[in-house]
């Protein structure tokens, strides 16, 4: 049988052993599962930049990976904890919208509402749902029990609305910055896919990209860029990015989460 | 044989390679131990914090877990290298009340001088000894080598006091803060326990928080507070715990270690 | 056979998913590799961070780990992808010099360059080759695939210069500070075979060390130091550090990377 892969992507940072005792509780249950963090270094209570992260994360892991991310204000409220499957993988977490990137990817989707306590920590709190829910849920999971004995599947799950792009005109597009990385890089809801509607079937159209009533050129890599100027690039997730070479976009420019951009079609020449 | 697990938790910080090597060292003598990161996040030379981190995280851990704590000032000098074993686990890290909570909590606790350089690295320095003796030696005790083996007992290894609460009166108990946490939540000494004992076997009695002269209601969970004012809890570790829902208390009610709560028992109604 | 150990060095940060994503990608071709983070902690764009982080851990981890550094500004240009071995070790990341000091202590090194595309993602993108390129051919390299299966050897591989120590005279040696650790430590360029050099054969001799005209005491190990000043002593990696004793002599002395330190040779009393 196949390592069991559980991965972890919390806000939970690196000061606290939070993560630390999620991974205890998952090894004290299956001592040979891997556990892989994917970061700890989500935004507090940002269930938003969560979803993000885990929509860009979970497809490059192996199938039946058990991805379990922890963003939780609501902890210990009435919001549910959830399992949920996918045709090549699963996730826990709560019910709360961290998974509205996978509800919108997958084109099979079980959610159930995880209620079999018995799978629980025995010293359950209503503050840390990571160590006494979440965590052990995943352990017992990649020991192979059957996904129907945590809970009874449910249909109203939350779903986060996340902005799509607009097209005012047929030559037009308004999309906006949905995040802002490490390197201050800007990413976009725009993805290559507008882009090429927007293109259309015509050729020789190239596009035009404003923000802040700038102009900003489109490159296909970050050094091709010849100043410290605002640029622009598809990144590696296939979406709209404005950088600065070796500099910080988002400082240099103010660039903020909410930002817009103008997208227009031209023609050559 | 079940696998070897061995946990680091140090002040190290993200920046440098320290506790990447220190994984190396393990690995090169038992490739098959699996390594886990508590926290390399523990603020710098503060053993009182390490001592608490690893206090909170350690039994989470499956039985017989290697937990090597490395928060060090007083690395090269004459504080001696420890081994303790409880119950349940081992500890490995410099003797200077690191392991306080552990001594306090264990009901058998044996504590070994390390003193068997055969067991540590080859090149020694005065200034790393997380990689020189203590990731080997842990990795050496997880292929089995009988904790004997590493040096001698003794009984005067150091402890840090921790302050309790204290009673001045019957219906009333003092404590203090003791940790800042990421999420900016402030944690106390006073434990469940205390609350339990300060109510009694009085029928109808509450508790009245009051912190910085301002009375803090009690809540079962974050988000049941109605406004971002200062409530209270008990957290996920049995402990009187401050926070502000989705706010940081510590920073909006300028809170740190130290800071003083006075907690009194009232009739209900 | 051995377990396969990968490990990850890069300038990504703990905010992004981009480590974790290189690890689900290893993990889909190789199940059973050890994935082990060195740090993700290396200053943006800064590739001599990298070349000396990565020069102070391989050699710690067992004979032929892979090594994959990723500090890549360069990402998508005509930089070349490299996989470099040596006689105990691979490395794999970009052509920069990220391997300098690794090329400087190796005397068997091999360097090819990655040419072997279909050991690449499928989804190959101009702006993340860690995920597309790095991680699958480390992945692939650590199921046992020859090195000579990804690329042909080459000889023009990008060197960085790394400042040597000079001796103006005799008896003076002039050197430089490298790298601020997280303890504000500051690392420079004098080995302990450079002091021992300096010192020569005749007996009773000691060395002065002056920084930004100030003499700076030698010690063994940091708690040695009486008080808050500066002070020196050989590190761990056998190099002259500057050290405030639970201090931050970087921000306290307004130490910085290229500062200049004399040190002489004096005679005994």
């Amino acid at each position: 049988m196949q390592k069991a892969i559980i991965t972890l992507t919390t806000d939970f940072g690196y000061k606290d052993p939070l993560s630390g005792i999620m991974k205890g509780v998952i090894l004290s249950i299956n001592p040979d599962a891997g556990v892989v963090d994917i970061t700890h270094g989500i935004g507090k209570y940002n269930v938003r930049e969560a979803a993000l992260t885990i929509g860009m994360s979970y497809r490059h892991f192996p199938h039946r990976t058990i991805h379990v991310v922890v963003t939780d204000p609501g902890v210990g409220s009435m919001r549910r904890p959830i399992l949920v499957t996918t045709e090549n993988y699963h996730f826990i977490g709560p019910d709360n919208g961290v998974f509205s990137v996978v509800y919108n990817e997958s084109e099979r989707c079980e959610v159930l509402h995880i209620t079999a306590d018995h799978y629980f920590n025995r010293t359950r709190s209503a503050t840390f749902h990571g160590r006494d829910i979440f965590a052990p849920v995943a352990a017992w999971l990649s020991k192979g029990i059957n996904i129907l004995n945590f809970g009874d599947p449910i249909e109203d799950f939350v779903r986060i609305p996340f902005s799509a792009p607009s097209m005012p005109t047929k030559t037009t597009m308004e999309g906006e910055v949905i995040h802002i990385d490490h390197f201050g890089n800007a990413i976009t809801n725009i993805g290559v896919d507008d882009l090429n509607m927007l293109l259309g079937a015509k050729p020789g159209g190239m596009i035009r990209i404003v923000v802040k009533g700038v102009q900003v050129p489109l490159k296909e890599y970050y050094s091709q860029a010849d100043d410290k100027g605002l640029y622009a690039l598809v990144n590696s997730m296939d979406r709209l990015e404005l950088f600065v070479y070796r500099g910080n976009a988002a400082k240099q420019f103010e660039i903020k989460v909410g930002d817009v951009l103008g997208i227009m079609r031209v023609n050559d020449g």
